[in-house]
């Protein structure tokens, strides 16, 4: 058997070309869910509820080749949560790709990136789901977020005087979401993520993973707008959700602009991040040609608002809070909803091997809806 | 090109993390088979069928992180047979994920298992795809064996005296299989498996290999019982089998308990296993609300037996012989079947690179079925 | 984090057991496509088309067991496009395993392949889809290759005199195509390959890689001719194309023969490949028992032409031109196509870091039809 100079959380393999042509980090992760609920009829909470899960199962290979400034990342689904989603847009194949991508830092602060990955959204959204401080991510992010999609971005990096930094952020993509094969649908995406920093870089990009496992000695802030246009999308929440398509097979086009505001704040092992976000379609109602009466799709039209903080004790348990809410504009006739969550983690080897648990009350429309309470752990190279 | 310190049949890689804080086994393997097949006319036998096969083809990563007290096994599945299975319960997605599992030894002989796993059923179902003495497993095993579900596992170990050992392993899971990602339909299902090794330990683990590898210098037993009871079956065969769906979309449920009793004898080269398997639900008949005439499913009632045997020649070459048969219960209307099965294996590197050929004669209901050849290799790092 | 003693393009991993147990490289590759049509309306080129694209993403395992005259490979896909072609035969499962196969040097220059791998039909087809020196592969190849099947290959070299070489190559297959579940659907494939080289072997394999990356010193010629026969065959392109099957479940069948001849030359950074290949069936057109008049499918029939050859500078950039034509058999109603392709490449590190472009310029029926740019880049360890 082999000695190898790796660590736990740092990759199962993890190494350096010794000519210098590449580097490698490759690792497995596994998440483990329990998620118990009940629901509220009006009088009582019953109908108890119960599910094991591998929520989500991952392979990912990053690092850089023949410079460092040429890095790249491939990322691949194993759970059947991780792959679902086949349709006929998607060869009715399962989704196994996440990201696949290189990122050439070709000029100064540039960085040209190029195929699959995850658009310049919300920051909840772009912080793995390996580096969360609940079971989950919020209600706002599982309606309203940009996810995954294929094309070209552009990154840039300004510093302004000692600590300010500024980072800018463009993506041009297909606006159908992630491993579509049937070309590009209407129009093409547009995004664009303005983040700034005035306190300089998180410790160890800390600014991208909750919890503030650096214990900042500073007061970090990042404040960040995003603001994304989907030109003819054909998907009620832009380029995710259902594809309205007709019966006909045609395809209902409308254009849908998102836009985001959102903050993280670390401090001494104290984390804060707030969202806010909101969608518009210029016609959200899918009706077919020389109908005026029945969609037979609408676009999820809306606000919705996010906001969290933890705080990190020194043996590694942190406690943490959050209240989301979506508010859908009347049109949808999609209720509205409120989480309130409240959740522990042990982190044993950081995010890389940690215990988890939330307890979470939800209302709908104003309304008692159910309790959940989940628990599970990630392992993660 | 490097020089690694592993060997074949160790793993593709095998190391341990300088600072001890992993160890990790990665094997890929495949197995080839052909498949000659002549059915029995009454007659003759003629309508020889033919076929190859990647029967299975699998990734495997198994060791321990942190400490040597909690291990890992992640298994995925590659090949078509793998994979298949895909309906509305696993997200329409195919099952790639096999194993997915924690092991904590969090207390003496005490060991916690967290995730998707084999159940502590059958041996012969526990017992690796990879370390069988024959092209497959019986027929009594492909019927009536527990295979794998998501859940928590508790496994203890009791040594009295110089040699004797007991084992208990108690399983509680969802009980409609691997991969599913609706949660728990009906009820828990609750999984106990106890074992006797009256001579003490098998050589490194060979009560769950099939063929004597090991040569046991002292003659090593093993003896098993299982119960298992799930509460609220919703398949055909427990966890397994045909989901009991009615037009509506509602699933039949009734109560399914399985009992097992097997052992596994090795002593110098020889090597024998048997097992009986008895299955029973408290209402075989799936029948709609209402309906007293018609049941659209039934659970697969009866009783199997199996036994068989083999001896390894000084040059690896090994002779096996199995008398399989299973019995249904006649509320089923399922045939019974008997299966004789003659064997051949040529261990190259043991299990890990061999050579095998297998001739079966059937008989469905007593009367001659038909008559199959396979052969076939495994190829595992 | 450690030093490791490769290379990028010679594998992620690359290395031989200490004891001479195991050889592997283990490689993923990514290729990144961008496609923009422009169909021709009779008059005008319009109707502008635009995608993006992962259109291989592979996972590629090979190396050789206990010795080196025991060869191994496992290719799997990642990509939607690379595993679609789920049906009924396939186990309603995605088709993720490309290559599954031993091959054993048992004598001299003899060579046994078992498992699934890509059959020895024409030189583009068995160039590996990362070694191309344009985006994709020529139109000839898309509607007559013999791609992947199971079964056996028995390969064969002969050395004549200093230099001349000729590769005989056969291959018994069940002609369904790869990743079939349902064991062999009519009769048996049977493949012919004969290779001369009459000035020697091509450096470093230099026959089945495109472009001149190895700039020959002294000319190189490989001639090739394939004669294939499906007996009993299925699909309306032999083991590819649809699978021809009435409503009432019953397959059509008939014998297909497929011919090809082939022909690279290469010398000082000129390389030049030209195909013709031939299909015809017994009875092409699929009709029901007593049916006359009309046939649900038609078996492809025809005849098909490609020629290509490139120019590789100095600076590692290549200019390539190609021509391909397809031509149907009357019966099959299937409009002839011929394509012009202008090509580009970078080759930065060889095949394995690359970045291309082909401008394609199509005529169907002998009508102008699409004008296509494609641009892309290859990612390969």
């Amino acid at each position: 058997q082999e000695i190898s100079d790796t660590k736990f959380g740092k990759g199962l393999i993890n190494f350096t070309a010794k000519d210098s042509s590449f580097s490698v980090k490759f690792a497995p992760r596994i998440q483990f869910r329990s998620f118990t609920s009940w629901d509220y009829d009006g009088e009582n909470y019953e109908d108890l509820e119960q599910a094991f899960l591998i929520r989500r199962a991952r392979l990912k290979f990053d690092g850089w080749a023949v410079t460092p400034k040429l890095k790249y990342k491939i990322e691949l689904g194993l759970s059947n949560n991780d792959i679902g989603g086949a349709n006929e847009y998607t060869g009715n194949s399962p989704r196994y790709i996440l990201d696949a991508v290189l990122k050439w830092n070709f000029y100064e602060n540039f960085e040209l990136w190029a195929g699959q990955t995850k658009l310049p959204g919300n920051v909840e959204r772009v912080i793995s789901s390996g580096n969360l401080q609940f079971i989950d991510r919020s209600i706002l992010n599982s309606r309203f977020n940009l996810d995954r999609d294929i094309g070209l971005q552009l990154h840039h990096k300004i510093n302004l005087g000692e600590n300010f930094v500024i980072k800018e952020k463009f993506a041009l993509s297909q606006g159908e979401g992630r491993n579509i094969v049937v070309g590009n649908i209407g129009g093409l995406k547009y995004t664009g993520r303005l983040e700034f920093l005035p306190f300089g870089e998180f410790t160890k990009g800390g600014d991208y993973s909750q919890a503030d496992l650096q214990r900042e000695e500073t007061p970090k802030l990042m404040l960040g707008a995003v603001y994304d246009f989907n030109d003819d999308a054909v998907r009620t929440r832009s380029n995710q959700g259902s594809f309205m398509a007709f019966d006909d097979g045609s395809l209902y086009m409308t254009d849908i602009s998102t836009f985001f505001v959102d903050a993280v704040f670390k401090y001494q092992g104290f984390s804060f991040m707030t969202e806010y976000a909101n969608r518009e379609a210029s016609e959200p109602l899918a009706m077919q040609p020389g109908e005026t009466d029945f969609a037979e799709y609408v676009v999820a039209e809306g606000n919705a608002f996010n906001i969290q903080a933890g705080y990190l004790f020194d043996n590694n348990y942190e406690i943490a809070a959050r209240y989301s809410s979506n508010d859908f504009n009347e049109v949808t006739n999609l209720l509205g909803l409120e989480e309130y969550t409240l959740g522990g983690s042990k982190y044993i080897v950081g995010h890389k091997l940690k215990v988890q648990a939330d307890l979470n009350y939800s209302r709908q429309d104003g309304m008692s809806n159910y309790i959940a309470f989940r628990f599970g752990f990630d392992f993660h190279f």
